[in-house]
């Protein structure tokens, strides 16, 4: 079979090679499964690139989860049939033609979700559910996000609706405010505009802002913080910008701001095994019942993967890319 | 009177006038003083600079602690004689021959409390106390605190000897490692020296860092933070460095590291009656003990505010600049 593969880590586009690999067997409590579609996270990108909270030993093969077909079960697994169409969370090696998994991490997918939803069940929708959780929000209370248009942040705007939560979200370009008002958010404004705290204040009244949740760093968590009220915290979960936040000590001491990280992969490895499949059905049914919409916003065949890599980098995206099977 | 007097918020070197004043009548409740000396803190400049958590009402005279006689008592006041030497705790005005603090708030002093160290006795010292408690240590655990050789710095580090606290010094001068040493210091390093978290973590063996005490700020930040073990916390207190702290998000996300201001006197003011007498009392009787050392670096009358303003400025210091009556 064809695998994509990186020996050392690295810049993923100089490091990734397709190779051939023979069809690895699935163990005891494990699944084979042949790969319909997988997303390119950041988190995955991350890991290639060596810089992610753990490194896997190498060679590697990279991908954290997909949507595919069930090939063969390991020793002890049974409920699923041959063909079957699931999705699989928390895995390994998912961008080549066959990977194998744990039997208790696939979930058989009802028809209502498309293979573009189901390859990215998980990742993001489960990281922003758990964001949520920890934020303790209470309906009519008002947060602020930065990188509001990436995934994440287009899943907090869908789930804080459902929620009756007040979502201030700042986009890097004038042009990402359109986009995001096209899918129902309400308050957009662009980090471009130096009056958008201003304009924020003045959107929120007299509520204040309870929490950050920032996912690009640099000057963007100083402009966060800015418009944070007394108590407030700001949650860290990524940084997009590659600089390291910039933070105001004196808001931090006269409004008592706390800072802090948010894995969630970390928190739902902590979690018990009846808390995770909550939270897997809670994003299938969230998927279902069209309250949450997961589009791709392209797809590249493996042998592609440097153009899909290219296509990461454009601007003003509206979903993940994925890779799929050779063609 | 001559007191000292700012119009309006700015550097202190040209706001800051000698007046001519009334001297002030005590209200009910509250002691009329006469100055001995006032120290000149980072507070009472970001306070005349219009930076600090309130702004007071302009015109304002500055000075926030100090070492005073009594000089009149108001209306109800009783258990104080006149001359009687005392220390006086998060009061206003002080920079005076003349002012009124609330009697609550006026501590008689043991002789064996000289009056460098009388002067000097409640803010820096309770903030380190309150910052010791707030860390929430046991014995044998290890922190690292920035701006080692600052007023609370030194006290810190007195303060974790009697606990069974180590703690990891930084400096920014490598001419500062030798004044810490003096004052039986047993680790410290500058930021200067870019070995030198490897050294501490020679110094620290397996024990994780579980506290950093920041009040410098930019680049010094992300030296704290990239010495922290996991679930560690960082506390800021303030930003000598002027610049906003840089943290890198990695960390906070996968060494679950918190990040959080700490205000002494809001802490404080917030503290019942009776733990505010209690950490009054653990404060004189650390000097009384001679557990605490609270030494001035220099002195100045009020009418030379100007030259005292330039020593503060001078690197190396061993302990505050005072202001004392007209001479």
């Amino acid at each position: 079979m064809q695998a994509l593969v990186y020996e050392k880590f690295g810049n993923p586009k100089e490091v990734l090679a397709l190779r051939e690999l023979p069809v690895p067997e699935p163990k005891a409590g494990e699944v084979l499964l042949k790969l319909i579609k997988s997303p390119i996270h950041y988190h995955d990108i991350a890991i290639i690139r060596g810089a992610y909270g753990y490194r896997p030993p190498l060679p590697a093969i990279p991908g954290s989860e997909g949507v595919a077909r069930i090939e063969k079960l390991g020793e002890g697994v049974s409920g699923f049939q041959h063909g079957q169409r699931v999705a699989v969370s928390f895995a390994s090696n998912v961008w080549a033609e066959y990977f194998t998994a744990s039997a208790a991490m696939v979930v058989p997918l009802p028809d209502a979700v498309s293979d573009d939803a189901a390859c990215q069940l998980f990742a993001m929708p489960l990281s922003a559910i758990l964001l949520m959780q920890e934020m303790r929000l209470q309906s009519g209370d008002w947060i602020v996000q930065s990188a509001a248009n990436g995934t994440v942040g287009r899943i907090i705007i869908q789930l804080a609706r459902a929620q009756g939560i007040n979502v201030i979200n700042l986009v890097r370009r004038a042009e990402g405010i359109a986009e995001l008002q096209a899918i129902g958010a309400e308050h957009v404004f662009s980090s471009d505009d130096e009056g958008w705290a201003r304009k924020a204040r003045e959107v929120t009244g007299r509520s204040p802002v309870i929490r950050a949740i920032d996912s690009v760093g640099g000057t963007t968590s100083l402009q966060l913080l800015g418009i944070l009220g007394k108590d407030a915290q700001l949650i860290s979960f990524g940084s997009m910008s590659g600089q390291p936040m910039q933070i105001d000590s004196g808001k931090l001491i006269f409004a008592n701001i706390q800072i802090r990280g948010f894995w969630g992969g970390a928190l739902f490895d902590a979690s018990s095994a009846d808390a995770k499949r909550a939270l897997i059905a809670e994003a299938v049914t969230l998927v279902a019942n069209k309250q949450l919409d997961l589009p791709l916003e392209g797809e590249y065949p493996m042998n592609e993967i440097q153009a899909a890599l290219t296509h990461i980098a454009r601007p003003g995206k509206v979903g993940k890319i994925a890779l799929g099977a050779i063609v």
